[in-house]
């Protein structure tokens, strides 16, 4: 779009809001600046977003014919869920039009003996949570950010969160999409199906691909069983390794009813304590490492503390484990998951912190913590890493908290520095620089430094197949050529 | 390739031939009749193959090279993998060459620790299922064919089998996989990540596409904790409808430890018994329809028999279950399992059989059931239909039996008929005409009737994408233009 000038652009988009105007009416727009402003808005400030109006369709008609008019005006469409992204995937800018799915809400359908419920892209993910909950069942995609973001973006990120060990990523309760493709048709792909070989699977095509493929309008979404019971239980290791001996013997005694394994730093407990000092502390004396375990069961009767416990017991006596905690009530299951939650918002009594959302495979955890340690201690000696996170998914947080009295902004300064270093070990696991949040902006010129030239012809070759023209949230996912 | 002469195709299949064996030496070729034959046969004679030879790599860089070769003279290739597939997808015909890849059955890695493995794409499902076996750990896809069938064959049709309701189909149990591309190039997406969100999940086209984008060469597949105790119910039920009460019954109680919910009719007891007389029959007054129930538990102290026999308990109180067998053994389980087996044998006391294999969205299938019978007898009154199979993925085999007395080779000649018949059903209901066992050559011309053109589009877009010269597999999966 860049030798477009800017004339011939102004005019294009003058065009479009009246075509937009005349076809839909102009409820569907929203240039008033004040009310814009929330849409332009990145949480971080990472980026400034601007955009000539917000298009905010009703339906998935109305969708389509903001994109086909579009399209014949070759005006670059930017969709936007719940604005909750962190990679600058949702932010318009250099003329971009924003389309917000926030009007399309709809949750329909629950269906109990399918245990599925068909929503639409706008609906909140603590909506969806909630309507499921009204029919005994649960949705088990749940992150933070819960009360704003929308079945649209977590779709177009392949949003991942606390439930992945247990219940995948958003991908796995995917069973079937509506999307507007780069063109204005609506791709009709809203199937309720378990077992279904027709030709391509196309909705892995659109579940994270960030919305450069098309807009996802409606999706259905698998429901599960709603566990009755946690236990939750911290415990003490010497180091990554044997956290991940425990994970093994955690899996094979609890299989799919362990749903949550996440490692702690003895720093991470320490910044707890410091930033909340009234947290309860599970052990008398800080270990090396803490591992938080959470047990879910979909049955009163099924006596999984018992097999925690008996677990536990083995392990201390093989030496793996050095102390440990097991809840006896909800409340206390709640407080020791608030010492993992406090985690983030605890680093700030150590300064700036660099981050990084990186995964590699669970076996590999250990090896690469070391790794990523020293080649972060190589940028910045003094620097104290503060990695914690699912290691049953093999996904840590790998931040790097700077050195004592240091300055925060020189250390924040080097953030590409940084990240360059940790990559590097990544790479060299065989892991990924992208595992919760997506690409965007922020890290679509990274792909090369991950993916061989023959992946990168095969994402082109299906972003040319579905967007020949480029207009379908340019410039994020993938790389300028 | 119609318009390319005889003459041509001869020329150019014996360059082909030249520089396959200038480059990797005679011995991948396999030419010599008898051996060839097994190649080219298909198990229910509905395809006669035909190939000049068979190329029988023993590496990736083999086939890729085998495929640049035959890019370059435009030669079309046929992947073929166990050869037990049912759609005529491995089947060579018309001068294309065969590709397999039974040399190819590597199964390196077992990882317990990060619970996967990486094989081959010509390793036997049921060596993959002693590997994980080994190490105390289970490979959960499995299916009558598991002695033959091979890796890459079950990921590029996206098999299903019994384990589905608990643990999906093969596309669930994919971590990565390695291609090559029609072009020739090898793509490597042999990862082993949990949380990956790089640009577009690439591997997802390649499941469940026969073989039409490339060769899948080996795979990193998940492995799962090994279940220690089965379960195994048969119960008697009024209808499809009370099964379907029972079946949310049961997977509120038993959530993801309910691994199995068949459903068997009335004739389908009858015709186990005329067929294998010794099989112990659980009722004592056959029912109008069984449900063949099944809970797997990790763990001996898990008292998953006490919350079956709860729920069926209750089940009874409410009228929706008339009788009950609880497995006490194994070997009680698995005389259960052997009635639920014989079905598709014991078929034959009826005579000829017409086949469908489809499915509905759960909540669907008492519908779907009725209308089909309907509709089926009013193709051919006095039909029977054996319709039984997986409740609780949606997935029936809706076999119909030629009414008794009838000419089996009449009745099998309407078998277009009857299908047509049956699928109109299935696509009221929003269901599949290829659950299953793919489309093939067999299906090919059926997906107009069930995918609009907005969809084929999509797919021909895909194809079109990565094999431009439609050499890979031709004729498969998508119907000519």
């Amino acid at each position: 779009m860049s030798e477009v000038s800017t004339e011939t652009r102004t005019s294009a988009i003058a065009e479009f809001r009246n075509a937009i105007v005349g076809h839909l009416g102009s409820d569907v727009i929203l240039d008033d600046p004040d009310r814009l402003a929330p849409y332009l808005i990145e949480r971080r400030s990472l980026y400034h977003g601007s955009a000539p109006f917000v298009l905010r369709p009703r339906d998935t008609a109305e969708v389509s014919a903001i994109v086909r008019h579009a399209a014949r005006l070759e005006i670059p469409i930017v969709p936007q869920g719940g604005n909750t992204g962190l990679v600058g995937g949702q932010i318009p800018m250099d003329g971009e039009v924003l389309l917000s799915l926030d009007r399309m809400t709809a949750i329909a359908d629950v269906n109990v003996d399918g245990s599925c419920v068909t929503v639409e892209a706008g609906a909140i993910l603590s909506d969806v949570h909630e309507a499921a909950d009204a029919v005994g069942l649960m949705f088990p995609v749940s992150l933070a950010s819960k009360g704003s973001a929308r079945i649209g973006g977590l779709i177009s990120t392949n949003a991942g969160g606390v439930g992945v060990l247990a219940y995948g990523n958003m991908r796995d309760q995917i069973l079937g999409l509506e999307v507007v493709l780069p063109d204005g048709r609506i791709w009709n792909g809203l199937r309720a199906l378990h077992k279904d070989n027709v030709g391509y699977d196309l909705k892995h095509l659109f579940i994270g691909a960030e919305g450069t493929l098309g807009v996802v309008t409606r999706a259905v979404l698998k429901l599960v069983p709603k566990p009755h019971v946690l236990d939750v239980a911290m415990v003490g290791v010497e180091s990554p390794a044997t956290a991940l001996t425990l994970l093994s013997m955690m899996r094979a005694a609890l299989a799919d009813a362990l749903t949550a394994f996440e490692l702690i730093p003895a720093i991470g407990l320490e910044i707890v304590s410091r930033h909340k000092p009234d947290t309860r502390q599970p052990f008398a004396e800080t270990p090396p490492w803490a591992v938080l375990i959470e047990a879910s069961t979909f049955l009163p009767e099924r006596p999984m503390r018992d097999v925690l416990e008996q677990v536990l017991m083995r392990a201390y006596e093989q030496g793996i484990v050095s102390d440990a905690v097991v809840s006896q009530s909800l409340g206390e299951a709640r407080e020791l998951w608030q010492i993992r939650e406090l985690m983030s918002e605890s680093q700030g009594v150590l300064g700036g912190s660099i981050k990084h959302d990186v995964s590699v495979p669970v076996a590999e955890v250990p090896a690469f913590l070391a790794e990523a340690t020293a080649a972060a201690l190589a940028v910045i000696p003094g620097a104290r890493p503060v990695p914690f996170g699912h290691l049953g998914d093999g996904n840590i947080h790998f931040n790097i908290s700077q050195p004592e009295g240091a300055d925060k902004a020189a250390f924040l300064g080097r953030w590409a520095e940084m990240n360059e270093a940790v990559h590097a070990v990544v790479r060299r696991y065989g892991g990924s620089i992208a595992a919760e949040h997506g690409v965007g902006r922020m890290k679509r010129d990274l792909l090369p430094t991950v993916r061989d030239e023959v992946e990168l012809d095969m994402m082109r070759a299906v972003k040319d197949a579905f967007d020949p023209k480029g207009l379908m949230n340019p410039g994020r996912l993938l790389p300028a050529r």
